[in-house]
């Protein structure tokens, strides 16, 4: 099985693959000049990244992840190609982050395993980051450096000053970079919310002290672009929550996004008010609220909190369950406990189950499905159907918001930031319609703008990307287990198990088969094994899972993993295909 | 390559594979009584199919598919498993169709194929079914029967009366079914629209009278059961379009599902009221609105309509071009156009993009590349963003027009029928909270039952499910080529072309490479040509395209079906797999 594939000719050199890129940038690069260099999220969702060079000094801005695209089976995640930095590697001094969600923190360990440089954020932020590279085992090496709103740091020539805005999580912070050429201000992720939950609202002053001091470009965040009007502050959704909690009859099973701290928060709050315990439950959710603890985010009153095991100890009116799987990831805890496979998760019938959250667009079938197996246990499901009050709200600014920051800041230049090439065009539009900036740029990933004090040209591109990773969450040793590139197909491989499944009794067909390729199976014994693996996690898995094939590929994926690392110390790609006949 | 693999053990005999269900309705029906037996649509949304039997004579009430979840990739529809209708082949007398919606009509073919039993439609629904069974070679002994609205026909025990609705689509009724126990009422899909742009509003008086006669069992359209209030009439989106098609500088991308005949005529009209001409571009919408014309549903004044190689000859401010593909579909003319590979349909900047539709769940990220690529020309896109008015209304009731139909019609029993599970549940206690049925019934696909003049109950299960089909647009001969069950993997296989690009260059790394299972390949030479071919499919597409995977694969897909079939007279099911790296 082990033909000759494409995958030998793929490892080359990284170089040489991105030998059809132009790179005029050391030479057009004079040195009394600012460079700004998107190299992930101007024109796609996620992997925010974003290099600011003077001279021999570069300092990055966040360093996301993305999720792949659904032609990207097999992929966990996928990070920016980082070429421009690694060639750089002697100028680059730190990464400095806004705030901890993954889509600006998430790439963290491939970057610094690649460039172990500084990494500064605020206190939350660090913490997450510490939890990590402390998975990837890259926690003893790393440099962090707290960052605190309204305390300037000064790298090389570059001296920025973190200012605080509200967004979905807690302790963010939009950078203004005071650079020899003027200021620039990135906004991060934000909303212009004056009631925060957590008693710190946004920092109108400092921005408008930035105006008065002349910014010299505005980075700022389109994701809302399309949304007329004002987001809605945080503190928004307590009154629908409230009747929710009221008119619960039994186990209220409130879902949202682990890294929503303020709606965690109001949901301790509202649980405490209607008499009922917290219990956590799903890995995320316990991590987040163990940061948010440890840093006086969360403070539930003594004896609010109880352990999962203790739920079958309440009755079911006096228990609130904070679970992780809002967007009906396979593996989530919501998820297992929708099909019966939760040990402490029971969803009984009259329980409500409420999701706090809105739908991240390309999970829609997967959400629909939860929502279906929660239903036919007569749960009753509430989600953000936009039509009774507001469950969820976002945490990126409407137009109303992105139009205030511009007249508070009154940039010269002006760049759009995260989005979609749509959201950039759109965000350029509402940007001049305000007349505020001289100049609105659309940057893409790999441009290269040069700024000085009057002027802001594209002068060039460097190598951009997306660089694909199979994110092992056994990993054992770094650099070798933890994170790898698609590249190394040319030694791991491809590894589809096919299996075949009756959809109308939910049994399997014959035997599972594996098909491979550029993957050393000169083992007939292996492949014999890992059929075996794949029948064992057929068998162990109920009659709903198995219609859900979401959840059997997922397990499929792990358990192969696991064996074939463990058995061939291999990570080819698993792509288990289902065939429903 | 032949290896042994699953698929000889599958294609074992559909009795046999389904052994492991119960089958009562034999032994427990009493001929007195009548049976519905939902055989599709009832916990799911799409392929709507339910047989009424009452003794030995069954009439089935549509007969449609669905689109695959992604889980299927490879699968081109579904249709439901109708052996509960071949087993009872004899008893078969009628196939009646609500509307001509793909999810009521798509699994003609199939069924036909089977069954062959006279069909009873409208003469607009007919004239889409006739397509069809043209394009797949069963028009000839087809035996299709006009529907006229207010006008009765028997089919032994059943008289059935079709009662004029309105939908997104025109000439669409419900069906009154008398039969020995009672009045059974299918509404079909619908809204309540009193000022139907086609002339032809919704029956108000004829369900009134139903309700005086007395109905025994309603099943209603559950697909907007979440929505509160009433659903627009098809002339609500007028103004917005009117406005838009005032405003726009140059040419107008006008794109609607093609089955939206009212939408189309709207279009049109604004059309010719702005003095433009009107392009229709996409095999999809060409043949709609050649069907509509024929019958009058379409009546352009004399000189609106051109063909596409005449758009050139008008300057941009003077065209309309209706052009399909709002779902991103990726050989839509629409995407095509949008990654300039359409010969007539060229968008330039400041073109005007109108997407006079919905987002079907699952299409998001298809959509938004399609819209992404779209502005990267330029072109200014308008799609329903809720903020500014009305540019697409739905054609399903909501929960005031539902609650309407009840109290109209005023059912002793009631059937929730068209949605997953949830909305199934949801109408069951919109329904009971009218007061109006004596008993509310969730029925799900596959679950009998039973009726007499007093009671309604379950009382058993016949076999249901979903056979995967790959629909094969070349057909040739009949029962040969045109469908097949995924079944048949065991004679043709699984054909995996697997192609690395490099995402930061477009290129393709390294030859293509094929593998394949349970494929009759063992002419080496045919594999090497099958690579070829995927080589010239790759060299033909542009960079756009390239970097587009949806476009890719299925430009792969539709080109290895072609060769493999020609060559080596197989269809194996295809499903390319690109590795980025």
């Amino acid at each position: 099985m082990n033909l000759p594939g494409p995958f030998r000719t793929i490892s080359t050199d990284r170089a040489e693959v991105a030998s059809g890129r132009l790179r005029y940038t050391d030479i057009l690069m004079p040195s009394e000049k600012l460079q700004l260099i998107p190299l992930g999220g101007l024109g796609e969702f996620g992997m925010n990244c974003l290099a600011l060079r003077y001279g021999d000094d570069i300092i990055v801005i966040d360093a996301g992840l993305m999720f792949p695209e659904e032609e990207l089976l097999g992929v966990d995640i996928v990070v920016p190609d980082i070429s421009y930095l690694i060639e750089n590697r002697d100028k680059v001094r730190a990464i400095l982050l806004t705030h901890g969600h993954e889509d600006h923190i998430g790439g963290l360990p491939w970057i610094l395993s690649e460039l172990n440089v500084p990494v500064y954020g605020t206190e939350f932020t660090l913490a997450y980051v510490e939890g990590k590279l402390d998975e990837h085992r890259l926690l003893d090496d790393a440099d962090l450096i707290e960052l605190q709103p309204g305390r300037r740091v000064t790298i090389g020539p570059f001296s920025v000053m973190p200012i605080r805005v509200t967004h979905s999580l807690v302790d963010c912070v939009a950078l203004a970079v005071h650079t020899p050429v003027g200021i620039v201000l990135h906004t991060g992720d934000f909303k212009i919310d004056l009631s925060s939950p957590d008693g710190h609202p946004f920092d109108l002053q400092a921005f408008a002290d930035l105006g008065k001091q002349g910014v010299l470009c505005l980075l700022q965040d389109s994701t809302n672009v399309d949304r007329p009007g004002f987001t809605p502050g945080e503190k928004a959704v307590i009154p629908r929550l409230d009747d929710i909690f009221a008119a619960a009859p039994r186990k209220l099973f409130f879902s949202c996004f682990s890294s929503s701290i303020h709606r965690m928060k109001i949901a301790m709050d509202l649980a405490h008010k209607h008499g009922r315990k917290v219990a956590l439950i799903g890995r995320s959710i316990d991590n987040s609220a163990e940061i948010a603890q440890d840093l006086g985010y969360l403070e539930p009153p003594p004896g609010l909190l109880i352990n999962p095991g203790q739920i079958r100890d309440y009755a079911p009116n006096q228990l609130c369950i904070l679970i992780s799987g809002t967007q009906g990831e396979p593996m989530s805890a919501l998820s297992r406990a929708a099909v019966d496979n939760h040990k402490h998760a029971k969803i009984d019938p009259g329980d409500t189950v409420l999701l706090s959250s809105r739908i991240i667009p390309g999970n829609e079938k997967a959400i629909y499905r939860v929502i279906d197996h929660l239903e036919r246990r007569d749960a009753r499901v509430i989600s953000d159907d936009g039509t009774n009050g507001l469950i969820h709200v976002s945490g990126h600014g409407s137009q109303e918001e992105l139009r205030m920051m511009i007249n508070l800041v009154r940039p010269k230049f002006f760049v759009p930031v995260h989005g979609d090439y749509r959201h950039l065009k759109r965000h350029i539009e509402l940007a001049k319609a305000t007349g505020v900036p001289e100049k609105v740029i659309l940057l893409e990933d790999g441009e290269v703008l040069t700024l000085d004090k009057d002027h802001a040209e594209k002068t060039g591109k460097v190598t951009t990307g997306r660089v694909c990773i199979d994110n092992n969450s056994t990993a054992d040793v770094v650099g070798d287990t933890v994170i790898r590139d698609r590249k190394h197909l040319g030694a791991d491989g491809l590894f589809l198990p096919i299996i075949a499944i009756n959809r109308a009794t939910g049994e399997v067909e014959g035997m599972p088969e594996i098909t491979t390729r550029g993957f050393a199976a000169d083992d007939p014994e292996l492949l014999r094994n890992a059929r075996d693996i794949v029948v064992r996690t057929l068998e162990s898995s109920n009659d709903v899972e198995r219609r859900d094939y979401g959840v059997i590929k997922d397990k499929i994926r792990a358990d192969l993993k696991r064996f074939l690392q463990k058995n061939a110390n291999r990570r080819p790609m698993i792509m288990p295909i289902i065939l429903e006949i």
